[in-house]
């Protein structure tokens, strides 16, 4: 394979300091040829569902043999495992507390293992991301076989929430996004052309695209991650319908 | 020629979320060897002025052979155009609803073309930034001949903005910066270095640069993309002056 | 050597206008095979210290030969020096007027040069950055031999910050980033284990890491740069404990 090695990168970092740079000198320190990109430094601090979303959108954008790297991991420094997950033919790297679960619910399950490679010497007990995963992933890029680096396991810890299954009556809203369009759990092929939707009390038709609507109007739509959205033209369906992650959306 | 292709991308996407990558991902996929360089993700929501004037930024610092995929489209999914312009050696991909306007007003007039080659199977109606514009940008990037993918057209669609000429005696504001620095569409050529300018109901000396006048001052300058521009030493002019795009400015 | 060139970019930008990408254009037209690493662009306006702790963060972070190009540049169009300095087997190319100082004290004395060359013709007053600072970071990149195109200079500026040394009896905060975590100037070599730190009013235990209190509740921890830092579990330490940069801190 001639292309270099695409490692992809999801953080609750932000961009203000220096932290996603250090993570990345991290990896190309071992793996110079890699490819990096980010998917995103802006989950929101800590919030594990928000980054399961942003992570199984970079599984399902990326081909096979990419590498994911993705570090929301309030329990750094603690006893928390570190997970090395096949998946879709790609790997993911991440702490085990629930960040792998909407990958593993939409492409799994995966070949879980855990990592007990350590660096030698001293490491940070608040970095992980730079000091135990990014040098993991550099492992993963050039090849060196998972059996020197971790051991399988059966339990990743994984979220409450599921893709909703047919005959679908409801879902919930697991995403929003900085736009305000809300992400149901409601895959596109759950559902018949001729529902309706409800959400945040107000009856919604399923539509094709946001222009079906007059600006400033709600519309559901199959989102480009092919669930069940609930939008407003031109405009935030999260401030418009009140509508929070964890709320119950209703197909009639 | 051995330096890989350079593929700039312009959206409004914000960095929030985990479309942009999406966007490299359809790229990347395609055209694997491709430099990616992002211009801006935050331009305002459907602010399609603003981001022709980013658009422009990109084709004047890049060079010949460059691909610049710009996506702020508040039609998509609709039946607006998408268009594949070639203009200053480079090449433009955008939708087609005034966002070529300041490369077309600056640099071209352009080739225009519009974009034929639709994904064979399913497309999103919602997100053809991924699914149409950056496959377009790809084959692009691997020299498939255009004429393959886009038919000519005459008539892409132009906002009413236009660069003054000389004898300018006005001029209007076409873009303010996050740090307040409002740009103007007079060019450096257009002026005599003992003019003055009048701009919020002030008159103001052209200076050489921030530091000719006091901090918290006003003044006007000539800008890094060899504009007019009105500025505050350390500060807002947008604040300080009240000034917004369209605003007039006078030129004595 | 048989990868690219790495250049690291730390600047006051911000993201939301094309400016960080003219830059990358101007070097890449330059050294078409060069990694380019934002470390951050996000500097407060302006901020002459922030800015310097990122960037020794980018120093820190990668390896012999990468090339940091850092402007945070108030004085642009001035009489400000540019600096070309030679530290820790890698370069730093920025203004002169403080920039260098956390790299210089924690890594340091460099070899200092004035850069010399300028380019030939037109240049902006407003932005060296692009027009002289990257062409300078692409010769470095292309081997170019510093004589050509910089002096000797004993004196780079260097602001009034300083590691603490032993016996340390207190400190300051020199930054706070975006958690609201404030790092010292007080390096883990200069502390015992037993110590109580003081700050904000606070007596704080020094700790391993966050998890070792409740949330909600501050702390003291050697951070991920090896410094003394004063954090709140899953909290903001400046918000909560009043912090600012510059603040005392006292070590009993």
């Amino acid at each position: 394979m001639s292309s270099p090695p695409i490692i992809t990168l999801t953080t609750d970092y932000g961009l203000t300091d220096p932290y996603v740079a250090a993570l990345k000198a991290a990896v190309l320190r071992r793996a110079p040829g890699a490819t990096l990109i980010d998917i995103t430094h802006l989950v929101p601090r800590h919030d594990v569902l928000y980054g399961s979303i942003c992570l199984e959108r970079a599984l399902a954008s990326f081909g096979p043999g990419t590498i994911h790297l993705a570090v929301i991991d309030p329990g750094v420094g603690g006893r928390r495992r570190i997970l090395v997950v096949q998946i879709r033919g790609a790997w993911i790297i991440c702490p085990d507390n629930g960040l792998i679960t909407w990958s593993w619910r939409q492409f799994g399950p995966g070949k879980a293992g855990e990592l007990i490679w350590r660096p030698i010497g001293k490491t940070s007990q608040t970095f992980h991301g730079r000091d135990i995963m990014a040098p993991a992933a550099a492992m993963l890029a050039n090849r060196k076989p998972l059996r020197k680096f971790a051991r399988a396991i059966q339990d990743p810890i994984l979220l409450n929430i599921h893709p909703a299954r047919r005959p679908v009556r409801s879902g919930q809203i697991i995403h929003i996004d900085h736009f305000g369009n809300a992400t149901t759990n409601i895959p596109a092929s759950a559902l018949s052309a001729k529902v309706s939707i409800r959400a945040g009390g107000k009856r919604l038709g399923l539509k094709q695209t946001y222009i079906d609507v007059p600006p400033g109007k709600p519309l559901a739509l199959i989102g480009s991650s092919d669930l069940l959205e609930i939008a407003v033209r031109e405009g935030s369906a999260a401030k418009k319908l009140s509508l929070r992650v964890g709320d119950k959306v209703f197909v009639d």
